[in-house]
């Protein structure tokens, strides 16, 4: 996986020295696009633009999305990060050897969240996989921007090491997303869902997709089933009291 | 290697902030003990200690020596970080992998340089090995911090492969350095160094008992050695034109 081909991706960042310090290791490591949801406004200033010292370009170049689903909508691959380690989360090194298959040779996202509460569970869901730092228990808070720098890192030593990444046909995340929309109209037309927490199970199809390595085809015949779905759940809704 | 095992040296550090940084770098990754060579007088301020967040005590306990030459002398491999990539330079990874074997179970110094310089040719031959962050070659200088942070990673990291190292007796770096001082005064007695640039030998000579795993045995054998040479050195000079 080329450092090129990776994005990183600040949510809702709130000081301007993390995020100028943040494009600085991003550069250090050959990465080269920064999106931003949410930023602070004062990293417009002059003062947090000189803190990009030799990164100016990349922080000019930052592109702004209104939500995290827009920031990461065209990649195949979107890695969340998280302060918690668990048995499903991935280290930076597992992540940088796994990334390029997963992602099928598309356009991989790297998520971080706020410096105090990093992102939320609603932010971890729409992630295709997990990822944490590995740290002293004792003090395992690490900086916005020394997080980003580890996980760079990590992207550009498994970039040193040459191997065949199978070129794939993967599913955007954006494509996901709407494929998981229809189905969740689905599965609560049918009432499958709870219509107050639906979701839970859409995140478990969610992670099965993306762990499954979904292709765009895979997208179409799921939105097929989708409407057919909601079709007969339509049906049901007129014709209560029927066998369905 | 355990990273409470391993020392990190920071010579000259200009920028208080670098140190705090650097400072919640080891104590994220569990690194313990802190060494600093002439650091700013603006250290002490409590500005520069507010940056330290968290990592206080690591701040408060650095040790202060008055040379690099002090500040690792108890330490049975001294490994300096360089700017500059080489043959002989070691990557973080494959340094976090060997020093343990290298330092026969000892204490472990890393040493950084100043943020705008490095280490100067002197210093980095008082180290055993050297070691380089990789980065992008169109922008390769790293924040100190943040190369405190990638080492104190992969020290960690190594940390976590359980695996046997043979506790050897390795010579401190303060004893290999007295042993070269006497080597290097037999050496100039019979003629052997050039008087004017003694150094280079003396390198050489430090890289090859470093690399060789040098005992404190072996340093009783070179100075006793040395002491021989020095003696025929000086019979030489009593007689001149003799055979010698």
């Amino acid at each position: 996986m080329k450092p090129a081909d990776v994005e990183i991706v600040l949510v809702r960042p709130s000081r301007p020295a993390n995020v100028a310090a943040a494009c600085r290791a991003m550069k250090n490591m050959g990465l080269r696009t920064l999106r931003l949801v949410d930023p602070p406004p004062e990293l417009a200033r002059p003062e947090a633009r000189a803190l990009a010292y030799g990164a100016w370009d990349l922080l000019d170049s930052a592109i702004r999305a209104p939500s995290l689903g827009e920031a990461v909508a065209a990649s195949t691959l979107v890695a969340g990060t998280t302060g918690r380690p668990a048995a499903d989360v991935l280290t930076p090194r597992s992540f940088a050897a796994e990334a390029p298959v997963r992602a099928g040779g598309g356009r991989v996202s790297v998520v971080f969240g706020p410096e105090a509460t990093g992102l939320t569970r609603e932010e971890l869901d729409l992630c295709h996989l997990r990822v944490h730092v590995p740290t002293d228990p004792a003090h395992p808070s690490l900086n916005l921007a020394q997080a980003v720098l580890v996980v760079a890192y990590e992207i550009r030593l498994s970039a040193d090491e040459p191997r065949v990444v199978p070129t794939a046909d993967r599913a955007s995340a954006g494509d996901l997303e709407s494929a998981l929309t229809d189905l969740r109209e689905a599965m609560l037309a049918i009432g499958y869902l709870n219509p107050a927490n639906p979701v839970a199970i859409l995140a478990e199809l969610r992670a099965l997709l993306a762990r499954a390595g979904a292709t765009p085809r895979d997208m179409v015949l799921l939105r097929g089933l989708a409407r057919q779905i909601s079709w007969a759940g339509r049906q049901i809704a007129r014709h209560p009291g029927g066998t369905g």
